[in-house]
């Protein structure tokens, strides 16, 4: 079945890619920008030798170099695809060694804090555009990724002011290639908007499982098995990568604490009816709600099959 | 492709079921008892004339009446299919009718007070085994029952003290026959252990919807378009029928409460790990979370496959 990612280019956006760090998102644009023959090469690093190893195995990149400062030389586009709070270190070993003109863009889920880590590294010839696909499952590492990983799904570029337009569109032209939508906005703004779109609902996602596993009237066994009445969803984005998300807590905390403040000012609201029996409000919001899900089904972010198309009996 | 639900049993479990309610659930039993030749004879009822007429053209049952009270005479199991807050008054109304000897149960997700509130209306000769299957989709109405619903899910029977064990054991195989595996335990248990796997979490899946709708820095266009971050798994189950969720807070109240007390502690520390910037302890807790999905999955509850299986571009 044609998937919509549909075939090659007929010329590659950039001549050489370096991808540094090769988990899902790494892996992915491999995969894609091969598939898509966004770049002439591609130069894959990771910090870990077991990651090296298994990018070579499965041959998601062209070469695969020992170290970050290996892999940029020469490359007219540089995509760091590690946890957010590596990239300030990994910017300052490679700057040396990034090629004049070069791009120099990242995936990293914050944005305001990468640009504060990076830019202080950066040489002056290098043009920075700070990118996050809006894209990722549950899983991690070179064996997650998957070609198809960001068609239809938004990536997000948030150039600081003054970069170059044809570095931006360059780069735009990239994530166009590999399928998804471009959005331009500030890097505070995108902060803001991931925080409520996001990382607050990782946030009460892993704690509601960790709750569980810790009432004690109720028993491990018992969460597991009547986890089909609604707690399961919440298992998969609290199974995500436990690294990456720590390094998102830290690097957007302000807009995390605000967002989690109001939304701790609704569950009390929300409290405040159960108590009170106030079925008339629990009943306006129930349906409010709904609306919000039929938009995302409708701009084609989630798919309209119940129970997220899940097939019964398939584990 | 084969499901696992199998063939048709070789003799049927019960002459004559009476479903009350034709939702999601009440369909999904029909369908899965006309399969499994569960029951000789299904006749179906609910009090909204539409859903009726479409019961009838969609040849859900054999029958379908009027008032439930019509549906239960001669039924030797009645279920009571509706939401949590109408048990009472069916109960009442259907009670002069039920056979002697018949077997009333009910699907509800909340046991303790649907027994309080349909103990008062039992004749003697009936046995009444309420039940609970633990299973269902964001999707309400009889267009939307399907025969593989129950398939590995749990179906938890919550018979009173002194209920006859014969009356248990042939529900039991009627769940056992519609595919389900069935667990017993007292009525307060079983509320207690489902506000915490689906009770809560249906909350603050509500909560978190409501809560990205309203923060006026962030566009509803920019929630729906960002929504792959995270935000979409919960609008599925914030999409649930109103009705009947807005039924379970009344109606589990207490358990609600206790549950959303422990969850808001943890929230807390949570919060308070963020703003100190304790990356220790939020690598501690997305560690101990991931065990549990695999739990979920190792026990056939869940799928093993990313994003749920959702197809890439699938809408």
């Amino acid at each position: 079945m044609p998937d919509g990612l549909g075939g090659p280019l007929s010329e590659p956006v950039f001549q050489r890619l370096a991808l540094i760090g090769m988990g899902l998102i790494g892996s992915s644009l491999a995969l894609v920008c091969r598939r898509k023959g966004l770049a002439r090469e591609i130069i894959a690093s990771d910090i870990s030798p077991a990651v090296r190893v298994t990018v070579a195995k499965l041959a998601l990149a062209d070469q695969v170099a020992e170290t970050a400062a290996a892999a940029v030389a020469g490359a007219d586009l540089v995509i760091l695809c590690a946890p957010v709070g590596a990239m300030g270190t990994i910017a300052q070993e490679i700057s040396p060694y990034l090629e004049p003109g070069a791009i120099l863009s990242d995936v990293g889920s914050v944005k305001a804090s990468i640009v504060k880590a990076i830019t202080p590294h950066l040489p002056a010839s290098v043009h920075f555009v700070p990118a996050h696909p809006v894209a990722g499952t549950e899983q991690s590492g070179p064996e997650a990724g998957f070609s198809t990983l960001f068609l239809n799904r938004w990536s997000i570029l948030t150039p600081p002011e003054g970069t170059d337009p044809k570095a931006v569109a360059r780069l735009a032209a990239f994530w166009t290639g590999a399928g998804a939508n471009v959005e331009i906005m500030q890097a505070a703004h995108h902060d803001l908007v991931l925080a409520i779109t996001s990382h607050v609902p990782h946030l009460i996602a892993y704690n509601i499982v960790g709750t569980a596993a810790d009432v004690e009237e109720v028993t491990r066994s018992e969460v597991i098995k009547f986890s089909a009445g609604g707690f399961r969803d919440f298992t998969r984005i609290a199974a995500s990568d436990p690294t990456m998300w720590r390094d998102v807590f830290l690097n957007n905390k302000e807009a995390v604490l605000e967002m989690l403040g109001r939304f701790n000012e609704d569950l009390s609201a929300l409290q405040r009816m159960i108590r009170n029996g106030d079925g008339d409000g629990l009943f306006e919001l129930f349906t409010r709600t709904r609306a919000i899900r039929r938009g995302i089904i409708e701009q084609g972010q989630e798919t309209a099959a119940p129970d997220f198309g899940r097939r019964a009996g398939e584990t």
